[in-house]
């Protein structure tokens, strides 16, 4: 393996750069003053995104916390439930935004293995009498797609369907976590437009899979927006020129193509992981560019330590299991190096185990 | 069983009213405007808790609800998380208020049937890195004794030494909804504030099994109890001439024998259920003045609307179990009359339908 | 003047004790649980209370506080703006609770000498563009009547009529704070409702002029009050057998006509103060139970001091001025011994002053 | 004039282009995740900042709404008052998000016409008894210079000394709103640190006129900013390679010589302005890149439609001004340009109103 300055990147999407093309865009772009309406290339950018989601309106944001903590106060008024997965990322990486911005109480409920929410939880985040004021009332249902914390699961369309029927009838309006929305519609074989159906509003984030430097959308309904742009404004995301930003987005928006290179990465990396003796893959179907999976005869920092030395980096993400995520940057050679690696560490690590007999973690 | 004008109410202890010794005291008592602090009768009220709880201080509060959030808007910063069982009333029952008012995100984690919640499920909502600006942090666990949606159980005293003791190396402050805290401590036989010293500062309610029409009491440290009276005048709970209330409140304070009473009508109850065909008594030891059934043969609604045509008030309360709570005004010999009664319902209901074959709820 | 014990409280009609009948009704009054809304008492008083305000429906609160604070909350959404006097109640005495609680902004406008507010000021809290997101959007204006901290002004009908049908054609519903609109009522020689009439919904104190020990009312339609009411329970103002308060408060109401006897004192105690060299009386025409005047020869904390020591007590309120507050419990002979004392602590400091040459304050 | 396709913009330096410097920045800027404080060129921009300003630290940030947002969060408590200048941009262009977002209490007091507040002014905002629990309490004062809303009035240096030493005093912090500090620094001919030097914490902007596209920066101690850090993720301000924009904003920084154009070029505008008939310049002495003037014969709307038939955009700005503001992208031939424009208006409007007697308004 020797010395190496190679480095690849799997902790997150989030790290992709942006490619020379992005860059030329970012210069070209025609600017104005977004916070006036006056940035031609976000105008752009947001008429594009409420197309291919099938939506009538969309807003440029510089996060998707931003786009889910707007989505939510739009949605609930004050004093109301928002019902959250507990491993959503909603629920536990956004810092509880909802609640101090919104006077929203969120209402976690279990998330299964395989993303889904069961329906009998939903129901019981219904008061017993819901005009009995000792209780918070549900608005707002929020479902994540494909469901990061549980291993990157794309969201079965009958569950899907059922859920948000059930949502519909019981007076919840449905908001879609779908940070990497075009992932889970590749995987699925559908139009993101028939995912985002599902939803009364959407978030997808363009500087995860696609690639742009910075930014998310929100899109949903005309009225949905432009509730959601003016909080935009309160928290502090209108940004003067954000066509630097959005000439970068338009770019991701029209290649992202690329996302089926990632999906095939991701693969082969999960074929590979499944040869490794001691590694147990965590295989979602469909996949997107995500692997996660566990190293069975190694403590998590210790092999983490291991594979940043030879310059793979990766990180740990929920129940214990390590998350490699591919993306622009990542390239077929990089998943074959990524084995190479793996495969060394586990088999030095078995190595000395058995030539000394101690633990691993003494090692 | 014949025509009945005879009322029993087992709904709950916050139906009970006044005896004619509160009434009496509500009447001569010594008046002032609360607000400015010259109410002789409510600061008598308030030094009389804090010694019985063996704290600093106290603050007569009109209910426990607004008692529990001005102790969680005083403990927790804006953007911090209250750690609360899934079936407290803090949770379940008082509307959401922390996230609402103080900005403050509720944390639920499981209570296992014995009222407690386990140190994991605790630990777990901390996060990984306390540093990421991702996650919100813990500042408070709340915990509740006796746990009323769980069957009314008294905390165990190793258990609450144990979790007091891993908030504290944890840096949470302890928060102790003690609304029923007097049966508490009659159940366990220790005093009250051996309850009270596993925490930082505790709510308890007189208008409970204690008796007083109104008020709760805060009680804790100075400090805490000022920044709890400023927020109780924010929170709109500054009464002027409260003494008329804190009158009464004196009384049911020096008159809390009487939770013996209670306690032994409720264990009256639950032994005569016990001995009913068609009964399972969810049976807490040591138990206070509640008792948790389920009726075998029989849905709720039915079974309740047959004890309230012959006089008897009960209700569901959590996991689909009925809850009865003795109280004053609930003597001896009403429980007869209430065995009496459900013991009829329920020989009905099976000579009924075992006559005509057909199920209950046709019947 | 010699030793005396006679104490007369002109401070605040807040200070007011409970008549002998009140008593009375607090023990007979028939009780039940008021969270659940069974209690029969609190029933009657809240249809009185609708049906002399004019008004659909209306919800028996501990605080006139709390009742302003979910008046606000009700009508504000969110992020909206409440209009309120510089020197009204709401904005100054009731600790910024509509921020805090509801995320609602106030905006201050100035109060004039007689209690209004400007109408180009009102309509300059409007923004020159409403769908310009930086602008927050004035949902509600509130008006104090009488206006307390400017002398206890009535606000004129001629104004009521203008300031609200500007309100109406600008989208503003409108509060009024009424804490002693019975006071205003009375001076202004109008039925209750008429001036009730003017607002979309009323605070009134049981607890100041109308002598009740605790409460006030939120008057106003049907889906308002029931949404008071959710955020009654919320906030912590759901009592339990509130009946207790409410005998006493149906008995204020029904003996109102006392107010008459506090506006006769008030009158008494300002032409009397008029005809003290020394003393400048701010007075309201028409009046109610309050007289505001200034010591021109002593400084108030002096006077106010030097009139404690007499039993008589007073407080500065606003602009430097001295308050007096009549209300059941102080007596015409009471207002005869009030004006002996000051014209005895002003002939005292005036002798004093010429025999030494001293200024006031060194004496 | 003729058909021209000249376009000057005036209306705000929010409106300014990146340089193509910039543009080749933001290309050639070292990348990485922000929120992970992975990016090289954020991490080199923070550094520049802070020591630029004089303070401990910084952070980038998406807009000055935000850094003021966040700011204010984390001085001021829940529940405690933000003392703001009535014409602030803090109070009246932010959508009240410290209300909204963080339970904070604006006291709106009056801006004098050179932008200061009275001293008198922010003593009243304290409540005569800091424990009566009927007050909120002031935690923060926000100065803002220069003064957009008064004129662009750079705050004197005395008058900082003075309230700030005051606000010292009495316990407040002070956040100063400098989104033009480089502006006023350069005006006053003092280091920039010296004006930061007044507050504890400073916001500034990188987007106005140092012509940056996006971003602000927050200054201020360690602590401080590690708060400002964890309140910019909840808000949703954290963007992932926003190396592309501190990339162009080292850039703006390097090259802040610039202003000094911007401040000849509004003298220019000022000069020229003065010397045309119904022109009356408010004259700020000394003057940043910003002038505001008022047109005497004729109302605004139709004088900005004429300008803007021209190509001259310009804005209305408080108090009936029109406000014009000279940034990169304004050149001298610009002002001349300008100059010609409103000399022609106002000519031809004279001559149509001499010519048929009609009011400006009918022409």
């Amino acid at each position: 393996m020797s010395s190496t300055k190679r480095r690849v990147e799997l902790r997150s999407d989030t790290f992709t750069l942006p490619s020379p093309r992005m860059l030329e865009a970012m210069v070209a772009a025609e600017l104005g003053d977004d916070v006036y309406g006056e940035d031609p290339t976000v105008n752009a950018l947001e008429a594009l995104a409420a197309r291919l989601l099938g939506k009538e309106a969309a807003c440029f944001m510089p996060s998707g916390t931003m786009t889910n903590l707007a989505s939510i106060m739009t949605h609930c008024p004050r004093g109301s439930k928002v019902i959250v997965g507990e491993e959503s990322d909603i629920y536990v990486y956004e810092a509880g935004g909802a609640s101090v911005c919104g006077g929203v109480i969120y209402h976690p409920i279990p998330n299964n293995i395989d993303g889904t929410m069961d329906l009998d939880a939903i129901a019981a985040a219904f008061p017993p009498d819901s005009d009995d004021p000792q209780f918070a009332l549900p608005a707002l249902l929020c479902l994540e797609n494909p469901q990061n914390h549980r291993g990157g699961k794309v969201l079965p369309a009958a569950y899907l369907r059922e859920v948000t029927d059930f949502a519909r009838e019981n007076g919840l309006t449905v908001h879609m976590d779908g940070s990497r929305i075009f992932n889970a519609a590749l995987a699925a074989d559908v139009p993101v437009a028939e995912l985002a159906g599902y939803a009364d509003s959407v978030m997808f984030c363009l500087s995860k899979g696609l690639g742009a430097p910075v930014g998310s959308m929100a899109v949903g309904t005309g009225p949905f927006i432009r509730d959601v742009r003016r909080l935009r404004k309160m928290l502090g995301g209108g940004m003067r020129q954000a066509g630097v930003l959005a000439g970068a987005a338009i770019v991701a928006l029209e290649n992202r193509g690329r996302l089926a290179e990632d999906h095939q990465s991701a693969r082969q990396l999960a074929d590979g992981l499944e040869k490794i003796p001691g590694i147990a893959v965590d295989r979602a179907e469909p996949g997107i560019n995500m692997v996660f999976f566990r190293v069975l005869s190694m403590d998590n920092p210790t092999f983490i330590a291991a594979a940043q030395a030879q310059g793979v980096a990766l990180a740990e993400l929920g129940h214990g299991q390590i998350r490699a995520v591919t993306h622009y940057g990542v390239e077929p050679e990089d998943i074959g190096y990524v084995l190479d690696v793996i495969r060394s560490i586990l088999t030095d690590s078995t190595r000395r185990s058995h030539a000394d007999h101690k633990p691993v973690l003494a090692g």
